[in-house]
Protein backbone atom coordinates (compact mmCIF):
# COMPACT_ATOMS: atom_id res chain seq x y z
CA UNK A 1 0.00 0.00 0.00
CA UNK A 2 1.53 3.44 -0.97
CA UNK A 3 0.23 6.81 -0.21
CA UNK A 4 -1.04 7.14 -3.26
CA UNK A 5 -3.30 4.39 -3.20
CA UNK A 6 -4.73 5.76 0.26
CA UNK A 7 -5.31 8.90 -1.60
CA UNK A 8 -7.38 6.67 -4.17
CA UNK A 9 -9.60 5.31 -1.78
CA UNK A 10 -10.38 8.79 0.01
CA UNK A 11 -11.48 10.06 -3.49
CA UNK A 12 -13.40 7.14 -3.83
CA UNK A 13 -14.84 7.66 -0.09
CA UNK A 14 -15.71 11.31 -1.23
CA UNK A 15 -17.36 10.72 -4.18
CA UNK A 16 -19.70 8.26 -3.40
CA UNK A 17 -21.39 10.62 -0.86
CA UNK A 18 -22.84 11.67 -4.32
CA UNK A 19 -25.78 8.78 -3.33
CA UNK A 20 -27.01 10.95 -1.09
CA UNK A 21 -28.45 12.95 -3.23
CA UNK A 22 -30.04 10.41 -5.41
CA UNK A 23 -33.38 10.33 -4.70
CA UNK A 24 -35.87 7.11 -5.38
CA UNK A 25 -39.37 7.16 -6.23
CA UNK A 26 -40.23 5.27 -2.56
CA UNK A 27 -41.02 7.15 0.13
CA UNK A 28 -39.89 6.70 3.95
CA UNK A 29 -42.22 5.07 5.90
CA UNK A 30 -45.35 6.79 6.86
CA UNK A 31 -44.14 9.46 4.92
CA UNK A 32 -44.30 11.26 1.85
CA UNK A 33 -40.07 12.63 1.83
CA UNK A 34 -38.73 10.67 -0.69
CA UNK A 35 -35.71 7.65 0.60
CA UNK A 36 -32.38 9.00 -1.33
CA UNK A 37 -30.22 6.15 -2.30
CA UNK A 38 -27.96 6.03 0.65
CA UNK A 39 -30.83 5.87 3.70
CA UNK A 40 -31.86 2.70 1.09
CA UNK A 41 -28.43 0.93 1.23
CA UNK A 42 -28.24 1.71 5.01
CA UNK A 43 -31.86 0.11 5.04
CA UNK A 44 -30.99 -3.16 3.02
CA UNK A 45 -27.61 -3.79 5.23
CA UNK A 46 -29.91 -3.54 8.44
CA UNK A 47 -32.17 -5.91 6.93
CA UNK A 48 -29.67 -8.00 6.53
CA UNK A 49 -28.12 -8.64 9.40
CA UNK A 50 -31.44 -8.79 10.71
CA UNK A 51 -33.16 -11.36 8.27
CA UNK A 52 -29.99 -13.37 6.93
CA UNK A 53 -31.28 -16.38 9.01
CA UNK A 54 -34.54 -16.36 6.89
CA UNK A 55 -32.17 -17.50 3.42
CA UNK A 56 -33.00 -20.85 1.69
CA UNK A 57 -29.04 -21.77 1.87
CA UNK A 58 -26.45 -20.42 3.98
CA UNK A 59 -25.44 -17.05 2.86
CA UNK A 60 -21.94 -15.51 3.45
CA UNK A 61 -23.38 -12.39 5.27
CA UNK A 62 -20.01 -10.07 4.73
CA UNK A 63 -20.80 -10.87 0.91
CA UNK A 64 -24.31 -9.91 0.99
CA UNK A 65 -23.26 -6.97 3.11
CA UNK A 66 -21.22 -6.05 0.35
CA UNK A 67 -23.71 -6.04 -2.54
CA UNK A 68 -26.18 -4.09 -0.79
CA UNK A 69 -24.84 -1.27 0.48
CA UNK A 70 -22.70 -0.90 -3.04
CA UNK A 71 -25.59 -1.89 -5.17
CA UNK A 72 -26.71 1.41 -6.03
CA UNK A 73 -22.97 3.54 -6.65
CA UNK A 74 -23.38 3.01 -10.41
CA UNK A 75 -26.69 5.76 -10.25
CA UNK A 76 -24.09 8.18 -9.75
CA UNK A 77 -23.47 7.88 -12.80
CA UNK A 78 -26.38 5.94 -14.61
CA UNK A 79 -29.18 7.32 -12.58
CA UNK A 80 -31.81 5.91 -10.83
CA UNK A 81 -34.37 3.99 -12.86
CA UNK A 82 -38.19 3.37 -11.67
CA UNK A 83 -38.64 -0.29 -11.09
CA UNK A 84 -41.90 0.00 -12.86
CA UNK A 85 -40.89 2.35 -15.29
CA UNK A 86 -42.45 1.73 -18.83
CA UNK A 87 -40.19 3.39 -21.41
CA UNK A 88 -36.42 2.46 -20.00
CA UNK A 89 -35.74 -1.13 -19.01
CA UNK A 90 -34.74 -1.25 -14.79
CA UNK A 91 -31.53 -2.96 -15.86
CA UNK A 92 -30.00 -1.05 -18.20
CA UNK A 93 -26.64 -2.82 -17.59
CA UNK A 94 -24.42 -1.50 -20.49
CA UNK A 95 -24.39 2.73 -18.68
CA UNK A 96 -24.16 0.50 -15.15
CA UNK A 97 -21.19 -1.31 -16.36
CA UNK A 98 -19.84 1.86 -17.82
CA UNK A 99 -20.65 3.73 -14.20
CA UNK A 100 -19.17 0.68 -12.37
CA UNK A 101 -15.78 0.86 -14.14
CA UNK A 102 -15.26 4.92 -13.65
CA UNK A 103 -16.51 4.64 -9.99
CA UNK A 104 -15.41 1.66 -8.41
CA UNK A 105 -11.98 2.38 -10.94
CA UNK A 106 -10.83 5.29 -9.06
CA UNK A 107 -10.14 2.38 -5.88
CA UNK A 108 -6.69 0.64 -6.10
CA UNK A 109 -6.96 -2.00 -8.86
CA UNK A 110 -7.36 -5.08 -6.65
CA UNK A 111 -10.32 -3.16 -4.81
CA UNK A 112 -11.32 -2.18 -7.97
CA UNK A 113 -11.62 -5.76 -9.25
CA UNK A 114 -13.09 -7.16 -6.06
CA UNK A 115 -16.21 -4.70 -6.54
CA UNK A 116 -16.85 -4.52 -9.96
CA UNK A 117 -16.78 -8.56 -9.84
CA UNK A 118 -19.34 -8.00 -6.59
CA UNK A 119 -21.62 -5.81 -8.34
CA UNK A 120 -22.02 -7.71 -10.58
CA UNK A 121 -22.59 -11.06 -9.00
CA UNK A 122 -25.45 -8.86 -7.52
CA UNK A 123 -26.40 -8.15 -11.21
CA UNK A 124 -26.57 -11.19 -12.12
CA UNK A 125 -28.57 -12.66 -9.17
CA UNK A 126 -27.34 -16.03 -9.51
CA UNK A 127 -25.33 -16.86 -6.54
CA UNK A 128 -27.35 -17.76 -3.14
CA UNK A 129 -25.56 -13.96 -1.85
CA UNK A 130 -27.00 -12.63 -5.28
CA UNK A 131 -30.64 -14.44 -4.52
CA UNK A 132 -30.83 -12.91 -0.82
CA UNK A 133 -29.19 -9.30 -1.30
CA UNK A 134 -31.99 -9.06 -4.51
CA UNK A 135 -34.52 -10.04 -1.80
CA UNK A 136 -34.13 -7.33 0.53
CA UNK A 137 -34.19 -4.60 -2.20
CA UNK A 138 -37.63 -5.91 -2.87
CA UNK A 139 -38.50 -6.42 0.57
CA UNK A 140 -38.09 -2.63 1.42
CA UNK A 141 -39.95 -0.58 -0.82
CA UNK A 142 -43.35 -3.25 -0.51
CA UNK A 143 -43.07 -2.09 2.98
CA UNK A 144 -43.01 1.18 2.59
CA UNK A 145 -45.47 0.92 0.21
CA UNK A 146 -47.50 -0.98 2.49
CA UNK A 147 -47.08 1.56 5.21
CA UNK A 148 -47.89 4.69 2.99
CA UNK A 149 -51.27 3.85 1.80
CA UNK A 150 -50.08 2.16 -1.22
CA UNK A 151 -47.19 4.66 -1.73
CA UNK A 152 -45.46 4.02 -5.57
CA UNK A 153 -48.46 1.19 -6.39
CA UNK A 154 -51.16 4.39 -6.28
CA UNK A 155 -49.03 7.27 -7.23
CA UNK A 156 -48.22 5.57 -10.49
CA UNK A 157 -51.17 3.25 -11.02
CA UNK A 158 -49.29 -0.03 -10.52
CA UNK A 159 -51.54 -3.15 -10.27
CA UNK A 160 -50.85 -6.19 -8.12
CA UNK A 161 -49.81 -8.36 -11.07
CA UNK A 162 -47.45 -6.24 -12.38
CA UNK A 163 -46.03 -5.86 -8.74
CA UNK A 164 -46.22 -9.55 -7.71
CA UNK A 165 -43.91 -10.26 -10.94
CA UNK A 166 -41.33 -7.86 -9.58
CA UNK A 167 -41.98 -9.03 -5.93
CA UNK A 168 -41.43 -13.24 -7.00
CA UNK A 169 -37.71 -12.46 -7.21
CA UNK A 170 -38.09 -12.82 -3.17
CA UNK A 171 -39.14 -16.30 -3.71
CA UNK A 172 -35.31 -17.12 -5.34
CA UNK A 173 -33.76 -15.88 -1.86
CA UNK A 174 -36.24 -17.11 0.53
CA UNK A 175 -39.44 -18.91 1.07
CA UNK A 176 -40.23 -17.52 4.60
CA UNK A 177 -40.09 -13.97 3.18
CA UNK A 178 -41.63 -15.00 0.49
CA UNK A 179 -44.56 -16.12 2.30
CA UNK A 180 -44.61 -13.24 4.31
CA UNK A 181 -44.41 -10.56 1.40
CA UNK A 182 -47.60 -12.99 -0.52
CA UNK A 183 -49.51 -12.11 2.41
CA UNK A 184 -48.61 -8.84 2.56
CA UNK A 185 -49.83 -8.22 -1.08
CA UNK A 186 -52.98 -10.08 -0.42
CA UNK A 187 -53.41 -7.88 2.62
CA UNK A 188 -52.60 -4.79 0.56
CA UNK A 189 -55.46 -5.78 -2.01
CA UNK A 190 -57.83 -6.32 0.42
CA UNK A 191 -57.05 -3.38 1.88
CA UNK A 192 -57.85 -1.79 -1.42
CA UNK A 193 -54.45 0.47 -1.73
CA UNK A 194 -53.38 -2.40 -4.33
CA UNK A 195 -55.66 -2.78 -7.12
CA UNK A 196 -56.40 -5.94 -8.79
CA UNK A 197 -58.36 -6.48 -11.88
CA UNK B 1 -38.30 -19.42 14.36
CA UNK B 2 -41.84 -18.82 14.83
CA UNK B 3 -44.04 -16.39 12.70
CA UNK B 4 -43.99 -13.90 15.61
CA UNK B 5 -40.49 -13.70 16.03
CA UNK B 6 -40.50 -12.60 12.16
CA UNK B 7 -42.96 -10.11 12.87
CA UNK B 8 -40.61 -8.86 15.52
CA UNK B 9 -37.93 -8.61 13.13
CA UNK B 10 -39.99 -6.45 10.66
CA UNK B 11 -40.97 -4.11 13.87
CA UNK B 12 -37.52 -3.63 14.40
CA UNK B 13 -36.71 -2.68 10.51
CA UNK B 14 -39.91 -0.18 10.67
CA UNK B 15 -38.72 1.70 13.85
CA UNK B 16 -35.16 2.16 12.56
CA UNK B 17 -36.24 4.14 9.73
CA UNK B 18 -36.27 6.84 12.01
CA UNK B 19 -32.66 7.63 12.31
CA UNK B 20 -33.08 9.02 8.84
CA UNK B 21 -34.43 12.43 10.07
CA UNK B 22 -31.84 12.53 13.01
CA UNK B 23 -29.86 15.20 11.51
CA UNK B 24 -26.34 15.52 12.39
CA UNK B 25 -24.59 18.51 12.88
CA UNK B 26 -21.71 17.97 10.37
CA UNK B 27 -22.67 18.38 6.28
CA UNK B 28 -22.56 16.29 3.49
CA UNK B 29 -19.16 16.94 1.39
CA UNK B 30 -18.95 20.57 -0.14
CA UNK B 31 -22.39 20.97 1.13
CA UNK B 32 -23.75 23.10 3.21
CA UNK B 33 -26.73 20.24 3.93
CA UNK B 34 -27.05 18.40 7.19
CA UNK B 35 -26.04 14.41 6.91
CA UNK B 36 -28.47 12.27 8.82
CA UNK B 37 -27.97 8.85 10.41
CA UNK B 38 -28.19 6.89 8.01
CA UNK B 39 -26.78 8.32 5.31
CA UNK B 40 -23.38 8.91 7.88
CA UNK B 41 -23.83 5.07 9.28
CA UNK B 42 -23.69 3.59 5.41
CA UNK B 43 -20.89 5.91 4.75
CA UNK B 44 -19.06 4.51 7.42
CA UNK B 45 -19.87 1.18 6.31
CA UNK B 46 -18.38 2.04 2.74
CA UNK B 47 -15.34 3.08 4.10
CA UNK B 48 -15.05 0.10 6.44
CA UNK B 49 -15.02 -1.90 3.39
CA UNK B 50 -12.57 -0.07 1.44
CA UNK B 51 -9.97 1.05 4.62
CA UNK B 52 -10.18 -1.86 6.56
CA UNK B 53 -6.95 -3.45 5.34
CA UNK B 54 -5.20 -0.18 7.22
CA UNK B 55 -6.23 -1.79 10.37
CA UNK B 56 -3.08 -2.03 12.76
CA UNK B 57 -4.46 -5.18 13.82
CA UNK B 58 -6.66 -7.80 11.52
CA UNK B 59 -10.29 -6.90 12.18
CA UNK B 60 -13.86 -9.14 11.44
CA UNK B 61 -14.81 -6.71 8.85
CA UNK B 62 -18.25 -8.36 9.47
CA UNK B 63 -18.12 -7.51 13.42
CA UNK B 64 -17.08 -3.78 12.14
CA UNK B 65 -19.68 -3.25 9.32
CA UNK B 66 -22.37 -4.41 12.23
CA UNK B 67 -21.25 -2.62 14.30
CA UNK B 68 -21.44 1.78 12.31
CA UNK B 69 -24.41 0.11 10.91
CA UNK B 70 -25.71 -0.26 14.31
CA UNK B 71 -24.17 2.57 16.24
CA UNK B 72 -26.00 5.44 16.07
CA UNK B 73 -29.49 3.53 16.27
CA UNK B 74 -29.99 4.45 20.05
CA UNK B 75 -30.22 8.35 18.69
CA UNK B 76 -34.02 7.50 18.10
CA UNK B 77 -34.58 7.85 21.18
CA UNK B 78 -31.48 9.63 23.22
CA UNK B 79 -30.77 12.00 20.67
CA UNK B 80 -27.95 13.31 18.98
CA UNK B 81 -25.57 14.84 20.90
CA UNK B 82 -22.60 17.21 19.33
CA UNK B 83 -19.24 15.74 19.70
CA UNK B 84 -17.83 19.30 20.61
CA UNK B 85 -20.92 19.92 22.95
CA UNK B 86 -19.90 21.90 26.20
CA UNK B 87 -22.97 21.33 27.89
CA UNK B 88 -23.50 17.62 27.54
CA UNK B 89 -21.26 14.48 27.86
CA UNK B 90 -21.23 13.19 23.86
CA UNK B 91 -21.26 9.89 25.60
CA UNK B 92 -24.28 10.00 27.36
CA UNK B 93 -24.40 6.37 27.99
CA UNK B 94 -27.06 5.64 30.75
CA UNK B 95 -29.55 7.17 28.53
CA UNK B 96 -28.08 5.43 25.63
CA UNK B 97 -28.41 2.36 27.28
CA UNK B 98 -31.95 2.42 27.76
CA UNK B 99 -31.96 3.21 24.11
CA UNK B 100 -30.27 0.38 22.85
CA UNK B 101 -32.41 -2.10 25.82
CA UNK B 102 -36.20 -0.43 23.47
CA UNK B 103 -35.08 -0.59 20.21
CA UNK B 104 -32.96 -4.04 20.18
CA UNK B 105 -35.50 -5.59 22.17
CA UNK B 106 -38.04 -5.40 19.44
CA UNK B 107 -35.51 -8.12 17.66
CA UNK B 108 -36.21 -11.65 19.38
CA UNK B 109 -34.35 -12.06 22.75
CA UNK B 110 -30.97 -14.23 20.82
CA UNK B 111 -31.04 -11.08 18.54
CA UNK B 112 -31.88 -8.51 20.55
CA UNK B 113 -28.83 -9.73 23.17
CA UNK B 114 -26.45 -10.13 20.14
CA UNK B 115 -26.67 -6.50 19.16
CA UNK B 116 -26.65 -4.61 22.62
CA UNK B 117 -23.63 -6.62 23.12
CA UNK B 118 -21.82 -5.48 19.28
CA UNK B 119 -23.40 -1.82 20.50
CA UNK B 120 -21.85 -2.12 23.81
CA UNK B 121 -18.24 -3.33 22.68
CA UNK B 122 -18.04 -0.32 20.25
CA UNK B 123 -19.28 2.15 22.92
CA UNK B 124 -16.24 0.52 25.20
CA UNK B 125 -13.72 1.10 22.05
CA UNK B 126 -11.41 -1.34 23.47
CA UNK B 127 -11.32 -4.72 21.14
CA UNK B 128 -9.94 -4.33 17.68
CA UNK B 129 -13.41 -4.12 15.80
CA UNK B 130 -14.50 -1.43 17.77
CA UNK B 131 -11.55 0.89 17.79
CA UNK B 132 -11.56 0.80 13.94
CA UNK B 133 -14.97 1.07 13.84
CA UNK B 134 -14.45 4.24 16.21
CA UNK B 135 -11.71 5.15 13.72
CA UNK B 136 -14.33 5.07 10.90
CA UNK B 137 -16.91 7.25 12.75
CA UNK B 138 -14.06 10.21 13.32
CA UNK B 139 -12.44 10.30 9.57
CA UNK B 140 -16.00 11.16 7.94
CA UNK B 141 -16.82 14.36 9.64
CA UNK B 142 -12.96 15.43 9.13
CA UNK B 143 -12.98 14.51 5.71
CA UNK B 144 -16.31 16.68 5.19
CA UNK B 145 -15.10 19.72 7.44
CA UNK B 146 -11.88 20.11 5.26
CA UNK B 147 -14.32 19.77 2.09
CA UNK B 148 -16.83 22.46 3.51
CA UNK B 149 -13.97 25.24 4.65
CA UNK B 150 -13.85 23.98 7.84
CA UNK B 151 -17.60 23.44 8.25
CA UNK B 152 -18.63 22.73 12.16
CA UNK B 153 -15.21 23.77 13.02
CA UNK B 154 -16.16 27.21 11.95
CA UNK B 155 -19.33 26.98 12.89
CA UNK B 156 -18.94 26.42 16.37
CA UNK B 157 -15.70 27.65 17.06
CA UNK B 158 -13.86 24.50 17.87
CA UNK B 159 -9.94 25.22 17.55
CA UNK B 160 -7.12 22.87 16.79
CA UNK B 161 -6.29 21.69 20.11
CA UNK B 162 -10.03 20.27 20.75
CA UNK B 163 -10.45 18.72 17.37
CA UNK B 164 -6.86 17.01 17.91
CA UNK B 165 -8.35 15.56 20.83
CA UNK B 166 -11.11 14.12 19.89
CA UNK B 167 -9.37 12.92 16.44
CA UNK B 168 -6.47 10.95 18.31
CA UNK B 169 -8.78 8.29 18.54
CA UNK B 170 -7.75 7.23 15.27
CA UNK B 171 -4.07 6.44 16.13
CA UNK B 172 -5.99 3.23 18.46
CA UNK B 173 -6.94 1.65 15.29
CA UNK B 174 -4.66 2.26 12.61
CA UNK B 175 -0.92 4.07 12.72
CA UNK B 176 -1.81 4.61 8.73
CA UNK B 177 -4.89 6.51 8.80
CA UNK B 178 -3.85 8.32 11.89
CA UNK B 179 -1.19 9.61 10.33
CA UNK B 180 -3.28 10.61 7.39
CA UNK B 181 -5.47 12.40 9.23
CA UNK B 182 -3.05 14.74 11.49
CA UNK B 183 -1.34 15.58 7.99
CA UNK B 184 -5.16 16.92 7.23
CA UNK B 185 -5.23 18.49 10.17
CA UNK B 186 -2.05 20.30 9.60
CA UNK B 187 -3.13 21.38 5.97
CA UNK B 188 -6.56 22.61 7.60
CA UNK B 189 -4.42 24.75 9.81
CA UNK B 190 -2.33 26.01 6.98
CA UNK B 191 -5.35 26.76 4.91
CA UNK B 192 -6.88 28.96 7.45
CA UNK B 193 -10.02 26.57 8.58
CA UNK B 194 -8.44 25.31 11.51
CA UNK B 195 -7.85 27.36 14.48
CA UNK B 196 -4.40 27.35 16.17
CA UNK B 197 -3.59 29.21 18.87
Amino acid sequence: MTPDQLLQQINFIIEIDKIKYIQRKTKLFNSDRPENDAEHSWHLAMMTIVLAEHSDVSVDVLKVLKMVLIHDIVEIDAGDIFIYDTQQNHSNTENELIAAKRIFGLLPDKQAEELIAIWQEFEAGETPEARFAKAMDRIEPLLQNNSNNGGTWREFDVDYSKVYQKKKVIAQGSATLWKFAENLLNESVQKGILKKE
